[in-house]
């Protein structure tokens, strides 16, 4: 295949794809744009990516987006990196709950703290959404530390979930929750955190 | 397999993994809950779904939510369906890509209109919630637009996108998107509509 090129931005949600990427053992080019000088909204960047934001992984085929699409793509294109259940529908789907889940309710809890523009815009409001990001990002934290059913979220059998998991909790501490009281979460974390993959995909991202 | 039991409620996002299930063919109870009731959070229902919403799927292995995670099950343990392109990795992750853009993107703006409490406290942030859900949707009905590459979405074969897609679509006019300015949109909702498992599904929900 023609080599592919991941695109990402310091501190988002693209590290996710950017892990499973050095899991899975592909080889890519990197291009991270800088969020602070507005690139995700540069007319070049709006080409590959019209929703102007990260993670998009330029293929082949074609430009997708999504971390969940993207995290499932991953594993089906590498399947001798055995980072999906896939060849089990049942565990497939529970892999993919927990991903669905990281999208559109912990990452769209802590969006509210600096993105609060895609969802009014009165200023006042910003700050009430600001203020209630620790109660909503500890309601989050309690049903993941309650989804850990091993060393790895699916037990033992690592997956392209766990890269997310790692993502969003690693923003749990910054969005006030107090990491004391989900101590499996945060020996979890740990663990992740140490894997060579989770630390080449930190070290280029950064 | 044991017959499956669906938990729904209506005019929510059960409806696309509702039609999914009838476009399968799958056999299932449907258990319809009163939201105007606060069942979602009755303690039989938080047995059965912690999260306390809907869609739920009761199988012989386990419940699943979340539905982009639903949508994709329902295609892989009901193949002679033809639900979504299992054998290829790419097309896989774009049906994947909306349905995961429908969940964290599109539902989200639209739950601002009436589930602003679940991001701020203050009712005025509520409002200010509300009064930008038109302007959101309507960006959310332009990108998905820019989307439907043929009959159906994906082109000249039907999945379980659709039934995601058809479903969050129907809430664009009440969240004051002017539909006018969408006519492949518009039409394409009129074309699914017109599904023999829409119609039934959509009779059953109501």
């Amino acid at each position: 295949m023609s080599r592919w090129t991941f695109y990402s931005a310091p501190g988002t949600c693209a590290l996710a794809t950017h892990i499973a990427l050095h899991e899975a053992g592909a080889e890519f080019d990197l291009v991270k744009l800088d969020f602070s000088a507005g690139q995700q909204q540069s007319a070049e960047y709006l080409r590959i990516n019209p929703k102007g934001r990260v993670p998009a992984l330029a293929t082949e085929l074609g430009v997708l987006t999504e971390t969940p699409a993207l995290l499932a793509f991953v594993a089906q294109r590498f399947p001798e990196a055995g980072l999906a259940p896939l060849d089990d529908p049942f565990a497939f789907a529970r892999m993919q709950e927990l991903t669905s889940y990281l999208a559109s309710t912990a990452h769209v809890a802590h969006a509210h703290k600096r993105r609060g523009a895609r969802w009014a815009d009165d200023p006042a409001a910003h700050e009430a959404m600001r203020a209630k990001v620790p109660q909503a990002m500890t309601a989050c934290a309690a049903y993941l530390e309650s989804q850990i059913a091993g060393p790895w979220v699916a037990g033992d059998r690592y997956s392209v979930a766990d890269s997310y998991l790692y993502t969003v909790g690693s923003w749990l501490e910054g969005d006030g929750v107090d990491m004391a009281q989900f101590p499996k979460l945060t020996a979890y974390l740990a663990r992740v955190g140490s894997r060579p993959a989770v630390q080449r995909a930190r070290a280029e991202a950064s």
